[in-house]
């Protein structure tokens, strides 16, 4: 993804990776052929006394470019706050790493919670995306482990509690004391929080409403946009009502998917290198290895 | 509601369910009485020598779609901070309970725990829609307690009360220490700002100026659109001027809905879905069974 | 206030009541009379070669609305955050509340944290209206202690050390233990933010010249907009140039009257609703009675 | 500064003080100036074919518009942080007064914070305004240590450190327990951050390309303006001329004010206003006498 | 950079350095070519019946300017949040020394700290613009130390491991107590997710669609332009047309580079100088001598 902004500027504007044509070919080529349409009608349409007119579809034009602008505010404020949470997952998992090896002397009690801790990640990312997660936590927390995890409705909230308990039972045998374990629990609540995040941006869209209005709206426009380009553009009209429905349409298909951050399309979160990203973190820091690798992009330079 | 997201964009176009057309289809067709009105007086006005014209329409038009996109962010802050509070209740109770395991050696506590914060849930969520919530404390909490709390005027903060007690009451028999009742006390804080939050919500609506203002200034545009576009239009004149009204109107009444984020509509927030997930939750990590099935749409596609 | 929302929205539109229609009727008088002064004069500027058209305006128009949809959401913002403020007193002040009760076992301590915490709320409201806060005062804490306080120039600042005194002796007494006290004073400092948060919104207002520039360009604006309009719409001038100067200026009517939420007007805050809120549910919370009264809409549906 | 917002409407329109105009007025006469020359060169104007038209000219009047809307915010968000830093230093300060007084029975340690804190928000104040600090330092903490303060290159970071070491030896001295000291920390911190947030403030302003773009845009655009506007308003020309510039040249030119929000002109913070009343505040709070007056405005109605 | 600011409104209009004309020039110079395209083609337009006219263009233009609003928001939000990230590192940097002098009585440990603390800033630093920190840790903690941190993937990290280690040992030496390190852990929580943001931001670009779709619709916009200007303007559409352009470009050529806050390009924050300023502050705090000189702007007037 960052490879991409270091394009030249020129280049960057063939660039077909990552950018929403593929979605909208299918309209703008309906475009195209209203186009087409009112050019072949355009004759007769000068024979009525009565005519689409540009200035009405100005006033709808911009109204709609506030619309869409409203609602992509709506969608990139939850593609951010779905990136924030998952670096709230990584600072949250460093940090209690970090405490847990200032509060134990065997490492051995840090390297279990490092592996909890990826595991949570790595849950968390197959219960919002619908993969299995049981790959990984076999990988990480052993076949027996997996198993009496597999059970769970809610997976990733039931890790968390394993963990509390991993820390509770520390406590108890007097491995970490009184306020460790508050500032630990304050972590783990953080970490409750972030899970409590990602359910929440992955259950609740944006009002189904907005979408749809905004996209009756913004299609019929487009479709009417050339019966009123018609009259004064004549052959210009199928190049200049393409261009502004694609301004248009691409705005809406990116706002459509950013409001899923959590799938797998080229503007999601790439969720699997953040989690290999914790990985390889806790994994360092706890002195274990091999450290898994970095991600790289695909042909496509999507990371997923 | 997630399943429409994924329906074909060209079918989406043609939903019923969720939209608000049913709302503002009277007003349409106002609309379009109006265009045919001013289709039938159209040679009248022609030969006045003063005359409506569409520039000063679309300053306002633009003024308008303005003032709605603030309109709207009000809306839509006060649906998603509604959404954010209701997460935060779900996030805090599973906390509570986390806590609860990890602190107290018998699950019996964290059962009962549990089940108090279940009813505080659904009696939050039954103040907010003025349902009674008599039903759900006997399921949760027994016949007699739901009887010696049905007098409180403020229910739900008198189930955080007892809540609180039960924890004291813990603490007091040496069942958890100082600094779990602290941490449990942080979150209990918590509660007290969810429902604090909820209530500030349901009681202070936008400033009844913005909407009335708004609405005053919407519907007399929308009146008389048609007499601007028929001199230029003509034919056109009821087909563009209620596309017009209908973009404009039905983000109006969208934002009116989302103002009211705890009602039963189909553009309000899902609390007995969230509720039921809150109590699917609480039970499993507290080894309840069985639990509450999961609330599925219902033939119009919505969740309440 | 709610009550309204509930009209159906033709009743709207005429609504007399929480509207800020009197506020600008005099402006709008002006503008009538400007248009008919256009009127009067529109044959002898036709003469002229020069003549105003409505082009320029409308760029006007435009930027004047966007500068309008800013201070909006500045004024909005601040009606906002003192609400959020004064939700946070209530969730706090019954937060202290919860915590005394679970602290200490005598109910007696109890009833007259709740009584300090009431006044606290009260003198915040009367401090910031620049009412008389002495009636309340001894209402809730006796004569004596009311004429103490009187000679304060920072009311619920003293109230808030007298709180802070009344918990640190209840710790010193060993009545409550240490971590209790420590919970407490957290939510007395938050009880400061709120005291500091309300004196920073009535002291310092936006900007003067924000509303100074808007308010002469806006008033400019809808003087010489009939000017513009005559040339096309003739006697449609009145009507259309009061149509648009409603829009425009009962829109600063209202960011002007929300700019200070504190006042007593229609759209600001219902300050002794919450104050009479907070009262009824401390005094429940610990078993005082009678409740005061919930207050109920005048007859212009205001709440104070 | 209230004082002016309760003037008539009318009248404000004439308020000279603490508008923005006496600073753009040489750039108001230019355009004047220039709308006299396009007047003149009118004539020739109409015998070319060429000539400058206003709709290009109101597409970018919008463009400049919204960025300009862009600038606004982004200055006012700087000037609002500000002022709730601010608030924070007073909030945070009187926090710490209650805490002492709670904590310690001597009130001479409260007297002495309190002092201490007086000096933490005057030299911050001078230190962002550049003016000497050292009258202040000696009037609140004595000639000696004024001295000995005067060194450092932080003086309000230094001066915090010096509350950390007071209450750092409240707490050796046993006067104070360890979670008194552990509340008052989080104070201190706080005060950290605000100090932070003010240096952050003064030291970043909004990126230099933003504000010497928008200059150029906006400059270019008023000078241009006249050309286009003389073809069809003639004598009209310098009065809307001047009056557009007006619109869009104040807004900046408070934009340009606001985005310093520490200096002296009548748009900035009442810094001193702010200490005095933190001042008064802290005094009350322990007992001294006399409480400095409180800063009234100066024949310009600005307070500093 | 502030010195610029206090420039006079007349010279800054000229000024060179740290805007970002020489970005953009190419593509104005390309649009200068085309102006002059359309002039030379402009009475082979004439003759088609078929032209481009402004009307849809100004249509594009305010959608554009709308989405750039949009970009410019999203940029600008990173590059604040990047700002404040770092000043929190600042602000919890001075937040912990003053702790460790107020608990610890040796300031041998405080030294030692803040050296440690340095050592974080740069090697964030460093490793945020890809620079090679072992310079500075060589300087800062000793040939020795700066060898075995090295190997680290992830230095930042590691050395706040190191940090937290450092201060557990002071705890189990018994010279700072339980209470004195939950506060210091609360502090190196934070300074955590100032790292974990920073890597947030740095690898996480606005997604790329965005500012693709962006670019093409602008590019496009920019080229098309003179055609539709030609036929009104004639001999001044090259002077106009460059004109708009320059207003786009060079806010969507701010916005791509305020998008990436952690560059060295004159837009960017200034890293070297925070990080100056956090030495300069440690190093006083804990009376180490010479401080390094503040960075001083070079002769483009630019902070690295």
């Amino acid at each position: 993804m960052i490879i991409r902004s270091h394009q030249h500027w020129f280049a960057r504007l063939f660039t077909w990776h990552g950018s929403v044509l593929p979605q909208i070919i299918v309209r703008l080529l309906l475009n195209l052929g209203m186009s087409l349409f009112a050019l072949t009608i355009s004759p007769w349409l000068k024979q009525l006394n009565s005519h689409l007119t540009l200035p009405p579809f100005s006033l709808l034009g911009i109204a709609v470019a506030i619309f869409l602008g409203f609602r992509n505010n709506a969608s990139y404020s939850r593609y951010i706050e779905a990136r924030k949470i998952w670096g709230s997952v990584m600072i949250t998992s460093r940090s209690l790493i970090r405490q847990t090896l200032c509060a134990v002397d065997a490492t051995q009690s840090a390297k279990l919670a490092a592996n909890y801790l990826i595991a949570f990640a790595w849950s968390l990312n197959h219960s919002l995306r619908g993969t299995p997660a049981k790959h990984d936590l076999q990988r990480l927390l052993g076949e027996k482990e997996a198993e009496s995890l597999s059970s769970h409705h809610a997976l990733a909230n039931g890790l968390l509690v394993k963990i509390g308990l991993f820390y509770a039972n520390l406590l108890r045998e007097g491995r970490i004391s009184e306020l460790n374990y508050r500032n630990i629990d304050d972590n783990l609540n953080e970490l409750s929080r972030c899970l409590g995040g990602c359910e929440r941006i992955a259950n609740t869209p944006v009002p189904f409403a907005y979408s749809l209005i905004l996209q009756r709206t913004l299609y019929l426009f487009c479709t009417l946009l050339p019966l009123a380009l018609v009259v004064d553009l004549q052959w210009f009209t199928p190049f200049v009502s393409v261009f502004i429905s694609y301004t248009f349409l691409s705005w809406e298909a990116v706002a459509e998917e950013m409001e899923h951050p959590f799938g797998e399309s080229a503007n999601n979160l790439a969720l699997n290198a953040i989690c290999t990203g914790i990985e390889r973190n806790l994994l360092e820091m706890t002195d274990q290895a091999p450290l898994p690798p970095l991600l790289s992009v695909d042909r496509h330079y999507n990371l997923t």
